[in-house]
């Protein structure tokens, strides 16, 4: 199994940060797997914002739980369960604005899993985060927008956070049952 | 710069297959890569087809292209100055039929992008192929996902394209106006 198997079959979504910042080389990583990334037509139908500024990670983290403490309590209480904080305490959210044309959440999902194998590659945990969408129709959400600089006329993709890992896990197991072949 | 992030670097897609067949070990290959794929909650909402039937193949091709030479005459005359067909000649068609859930699109999105470089990493070309749906809504159709087994309620999610290439390219170049940062 070469390197990049390896890094696929061993990826697995992290739920724990130490917070811990990244480095700049680190990001430089992120920034380009995220922009190889390949799109319909190469139309690369999205724009990056490398979210470093843990306050604002962390007001978002506080805004979406009090959102879904309302809204949803078993999730609420998952997260409650793994720590109390949505995002994890990671120290970077790559946040993936989408132009919202035809094909653009298939391109996003692209995008997202590039970052993470990035992540996972330099020894970071990542995590594929579609909750991140939460804090941006939270309250406070139009707030959060401005401080990031999100593009208007763009609206969520997804978002992938990335951190050094405070504890590690296994990946799920491969369910054969879910292929089959023509031959 | 490590071998994941050389992979992703220099990954590109890939229009051009000798059409020689695929070995079972770069097919199991694409299978694990495939399953070892994340997904909102881990819900999996695929169904992973893998057709190494050439035949079917090159049938699903005619009637794609069939298709587009009555629907979109500037897509045929930029497939025909490529070399004629919608799939390259390509060995393996990797099918992803999705259970049409709220976030699969996204999903499927992140499972080909790691067929997509498993495949990279193993020296050989790919393509994620949206195109792919053309020959399941050709009049066809019926008769192609009945010979390939697609699953009963699912929908077209994505596919991906491997095979040895005839001919290598140069990836996109990063466009740097796609990024910024909230430090």
């Amino acid at each position: 199994m070469n390197e990049v198997l390896n890094c696929i079959a061993s990826r697995y979504s992290c739920r724990d940060y130490t917070g811990e910042p990244l480095t700049k080389e680190q990001v430089t990583a992120l920034v380009n797997a995220a922009l190889a990334s390949p799109s319909a037509m190469n139309r690369q139908p999205w724009k990056v914002i490398i979210i470093t500024d843990k306050a604002l990670i962390d007001e978002m983290d506080a805004a979406a739980m009090d959102v879904l403490s309302r809204a949803d309590s078993a999730a609420f209480g998952r997260i409650n369960s793994r720590g109390g904080k949505m995002y994890y305490n990671a120290p970077c959210m790559v946040m993936v604005a989408s132009d919202g044309s035809k094909f653009a959440d298939c391109d996003c999902g692209i995008l997202s899993q590039n970052v993470s194998l990035a992540a996972h590659s330099m020894g970071l945990g990542s995590v594929i985060c579609g909750m991140a969408r939460i804090a941006l129709e939270s309250p406070r959400g139009k707030e959060f927008l401005g401080r990031m600089g999100f593009p208007e006329d763009y609206v969520f993709g997804m978002a992938v956070l990335v951190g050094k890992a405070g504890s590690a896990r296994e990946p799920h197991e491969l369910d054969m049952g879910k292929v089959s072949f023509a031959e």
